[in-house]
Formats: structure tokens, sequence, C-alpha cells
């Protein structure tokens, strides 16, 4: 295969998974949920500390899949990459920069976080946030918070809880989709993959497309954090490729449905 | 690569893994443990069932693996496939069949399962089955148990236990390299996977030396059975190399100290 470390474009691999899948219905984004585990299947450490489980090849794959969506989404408290490789590694890039989506249900980004202080700096996209909207329109400490938050220039995306305040994951996808988001990737922490993984074997409507783990070989134990699958006998997922990168396995599923 | 499928000697990654491990220093077998997961890293379906989980490929590299231990463990809950592939595929092998041995803490083994009554057909080594030593020697029901054991040729191997009634197993490794057993490939389930894995992080001596994990692209979901290891933050073991064979990738790791 290509050398991923020096080339200039996605590995072949990656670009033959996307062209393989459906494009976006118009009615939500197509979501990809990408993460590192470990072999016993946990994506971070000790209190939910960041481990670095994946190698350099694999972290270059997933900057390279990053190029290929319009928005990538993380939970509040795992934290995005200060800036994209393809800004900075002088490579004549025809992909876009990623629109960074911030899963923060509790409106809890603080305004001096890097992924807020980088788009100040002229450095990034503009980022969005999306929260639980207020139960009273009248909620004052949440009318502070975004005011915050917005006067920084993130935007703030309001969308429909479920039980246990819970954000909506369909409801939220409807929303992006309206807002031009055809791609999404969705790249953690634990409760955010959760939150999309009850979608794969929801009889429903499944509302995750692609499923793309890198594996390290390593073992961290019980005191990590996984990813426990409440999930139906079937998951809905059918592999597609399997490829060694570096040290690490990657494995790439799509929905039996798309 | 070599076609798995057809070929008559084991793969070159294979052999190459095994020549650069040190071989037993006589004092306990050369350990190596062996599985196959989930992406969620369950290595049973729930109850324990047992699923299906490798691919051809992967299967037959496993077989392969056997072929080049002097013994293959596994736990009484778990069945040992009823005969090896190079005692039935014609093909002219230069290996020798491992014998098979349960770890049975509680002689729980019946004299009509399949491992029995092969061995009897005159199919296959005879089994041994390594368990608790009771803690009286006047124990009746222990001294019936073990009696129709070996009297349908089961060779009954009682080691101590440690706290727990849990088999202590650097004790039976040492009863089993005595025995004559040099290498010992380790195949489940859940728990012995478990026990063993104490060993790898434990400071006062590890007694696995090898860790070759098949994982396939599938999710099983928190009904399934997993292995949650109480590792140190180290767990003593080093990446020696990974392979994709079919839909599988396969993640192979030695131990530091080996």
């Amino acid at each position: 295969m290509t050398n991923l470390l020096t080339s200039t474009s996605p590995p072949e691999f990656l670009t033959r998974f996307y062209s393989a899948l459906p494009p976006s219905d118009g009615r939500r984004p197509r979501v990809t949920l990408t993460f590192a585990q470990s072999l016993d299947s946990k994506i971070a450490g000790q209190g939910g500390q960041q481990l670095i489980l994946s190698g350099k090849e694999s972290m270059i794959m997933t900057h390279w899949m990053r190029t290929m969506h319009d928005a990538i989404m993380v939970g509040i408290a795992r934290h995005l990459p200060p800036r994209e490789p393809d800004a900075s590694n002088g490579h004549d890039n025809p992909y876009h920069l990623p629109r960074p989506i911030i899963l923060d249900t509790n409106l809890r980004l603080k305004t001096d976080c890097k992924l807020v202080q980088n788009f100040k700096n002229g450095c990034g996209r503009r980022p969005w946030v999306v929260c639980a909207a207020p139960s009273s329109p009248d909620d004052a400490v949440f009318a502070s918070k975004m005011k915050l938050l917005t006067d920084v220039g993130v935007r703030v995306i309001q969308v429909p809880t479920e039980t246990g305040h819970q954000i909506d994951i369909r409801a939220m996808l409807r929303t992006l989709s309206e807002l031009g988001v055809r791609s999404l990737m969705v790249e953690g922490g634990a409760s955010v993959i959760k939150s999309f993984f009850t979608g794969v074997s929801n009889p429903s409507g499944n509302f995750v497309d692609a499923v793309i783990v890198t594996v390290a070989p390593v073992f961290v134990g019980q005191q990590g954090i996984g990813y426990d699958l409440n999930l139906q006998s079937s998951s809905g997922l059918q592999h597609v490729h399997s490829e060694i990168l570096g040290k690490d396995a990657v494995l790439m599923l799509r929905s039996d449905g798309s």
C-alpha cells in the first residue's frame, strides 16, 4: 500500500469505502462513528483521561478521514485536536477543513478552551455547540452561558432532549442537515459513541452509516473507560474492510440498511 | 502472503513469532494466551454461550498454532474442538497433536463428553484434567468423581488452590512442566483467560509469554461475556506483529520480560 506517512491524498481504502456509501438522504447527514480502542475495548483511561492509543499511521488516517467530512463531532469531555494537519503540513490539499461540533448538553464549554481560542486567532472554522434547549425560554443561566459563547464566535444550536435530559440524536441530526451538514464524523468520547450506537440496532430507524474502529495492540485494564453497548442480537453492521496500519488494526463496518 | 486455506505448513508470521520467543525455562511451560473476541471485547455470548467469532482463515491459523504446542488448555465451560484438522485434512503434517488439558477446579467433567468419547474411540490424545486438590484426603465425593474419570482414561492432576478456591496457576504450571509440557496454548474461556492475565502485570512474576488475539469485526453488546482485566498501568506486554486474516485482525504480543 501507499506510504501513509508521505502520501498527499487519502488512503485508497478510505476513498473506496466512502465512494460505496450512499450520500446523505437530505434528512440527516451521513454519519460515521470512529474511535481508537485498546484490545479490551477501552477508549479512555481512568476517570476519562485521554489515552494515546493509535500509532502514527492510524492518526494520519483519522486526519484524512476528517478532511472527507463536512463536520466532526466530539463530546464536551473530549478535546478536539488543536489543528488539522492539512492546515499545517504544507500539502496542496483539495479537501476542506471540517466544521468542529461539540456535543455539550449542559453548555459547559469554556470560552478559553483551545478550540474557541484557535478560532479567535483565525485558525480553524467557527465551532458549533449542540446543547439541550432549556426547559423554559426565560432560563437566565442558560441565556448568560449562551451569550458568553456567542460573543466569542461560537454558534450555539439548541435541540430537544429525550427522557433523562439526553440530546435527541435524531432531532440533532435533522437540525444539522438543515444547516447544510451532509457528512458527520463522530469521534467520541465514550458517552457520545454510546448515544449514537443506540441507533445502530434500533428497529425504528438507524442513524449510523459507518463505524471505523482502530484497535491498538494494548490492554488498558478495567479502570479504563469502555463503551459497553446495549445491542440487539444483530448489531445491524456488516464488515467491509480490515487494514493493518503500523501496529494497529483498522476495522471498517457499514450499516446493513444503508 | 501464502493462502492459509490451502497451505500445508503454518503461516510464516506464526513460525517467525515462535522462533523469536525463548523456549521453556524448564520450570514452567512457555504459555500463550489466545482467544477470539468481538470489537467490544466479548469472547462469549449471553450466559457463556459459545460464539463463532473468527472467520475461516483465523480458525485455520488457530489450528496451526495448536500443532505448535505440547498442550492446549481450556476451561471446563468451554468445549474443545472434537478433532484437530491435521488429523483429518489429509495433509502430511510434521507437527504433533497437542495434549488437551481441561482446567476443571471442581472436577465437573462428564465422562460422556465429546473429548472423553473421542479418546475412547481412538481419536486424539489422552485428556488431562487439572482440578483443585481436595481439602481432605478422605473426600469420598472427590474420590468417586476421580475414579469415574480415571476409568475412562482421563488423567486427573490435583494442584493446590489459592484463596477463594482458585487453582494456583503457578503451581499448576510447575506440575505440567514436571509432566513434560514445555509449551501450553491457553484458549479460554473468559475465566481461564482472566486467571492467566493476573500474572501478566504481576511484579512477583509473570507466567504468560505471548498473547495472540483475533478481533472479529462485530459488536456483541453488553449481554456478552468479556474479560475485564485487573491490570497495572503497564500491562507487561509489547506488540510484535499484526495481521489481517480474512475479515479478522490478529494482534500478537509478547511479554516484556520473556
